[in-house]
């Protein structure tokens, strides 16, 4: 029996450096995959269906949600954008690790419908940090910026029950941190049925 | 609030490298702690009342057992050994990680009394592998490898209740392993109490 792929799902406020350890990741570890979504809204210039997203109607999506189809869902300034659950568990059960970055609501029903998924929250050190951080950014005005705090405070308050937190004060021990749990999460013992048995008999 | 510290729990049959795996993550976390266990055998030359055991009576031993004193117990050739589990929660709660290298038996009863430990179990990558292994150290007997062969097949038949599994193949990759889990355990949510509220208000 092949181990169970990894549903790891990391979310974090806009200006932890989510971003950046997403793509330290998948840099390393190659392999694992990002699920395609769903969504209503129209495709960009250069946007692949199914590639990029899987582009729908809205009567097809508002239909498949209603036959639960979808592992997480939600709606963005008047667009549906939904994660098919049956392909992410297809994937899992072939071994194969896939990443989620994804906000808190959209992890809380992740939650509920990948229960052997690993979430983990990447945090500031501080509010402090978080702003001065959005601030050198330099992308956003001030209404901007308190929006996001706002936000960022709302989502802090969701990460205790994420299985890990990652702190990013220093990036390379933010990466390590995110390293260390994604590898561990392969080790779990409910991830590898079937490896003692193997390892007895051979 | 500081962080809880960590109860790392480590099994392993005979040859399977735990000895070599502990060194290295000792070498490299020297403020890993060992917990040290009170016995009712003799000191040997060399040991310190306090340092390498706490020496008892076997009267005093059984009185404190009954009590409930140990966190686990087993009787090895007639001497009575055990891990007095009030230090260890202190150690705990101070936020120092802790070390227990320990027999299957002995990890099943910390499970009942240490239950935010984790636990991980080496495993060889084979049995032939372990065989050949326990032959090549030339320390052992016929008799005795069998003996040894016949434990580790008890053994790997509790690995299942153990948090990770790590396969002893390659040493490297194997201390990766280790490593990584160790890493992890310091990032869980429940470690950090109060990590979140902290941020939130600075």
């Amino acid at each position: 029996m092949p181990r169970q792929g990894i549903a790891l799902v990391l979310s974090a406020p806009s200006g932890a450096g989510k971003t950046t350890l997403v793509r330290k990741l998948l840099t390393e570890f190659p392999h694992i995959g990002y699920s395609i979504s769903c969504t209503t809204r129209q495709p960009r210039a250069g946007e692949v269906n199914g590639k990029d997203y899987h582009f729908l109607t809205r009567a097809t999506f508002e239909r498949l949600r209603a036959e639960n189809y979808f592992a997480e869902w939600a709606e963005v300034h008047g667009n549906l954008y939904g994660t098919p659950l049956a392909p992410v568990q297809d994937t899992l059960h072939q071994g194969r690790d896939l990443l989620f970055d994804i906000d808190v609501q959209g992890a809380a029903q992740l939650k509920l419908n990948l229960t052997e998924a690993v979430f983990a929250f990447i945090l500031p050190p501080s509010m402090l940090e978080l702003e001065n951080r959005l601030r050198a950014r330099g992308s956003d005005d001030e209404a901007t910026i308190n929006v996001r705090l706002d936000n960022a405070r709302k989502e802090l308050l969701e990460a205790h029950w994420y299985d890990y937190l990652v702190v990013n004060d220093d990036l390379d021990k933010a990466y390590e941190a995110l390293r260390a749990l994604y590898l561990a999460a392969g080790l779990e013992s409910c991830r590898n049925p079937g490896l003692v048995e193997t390892i007895l008999t051979a």
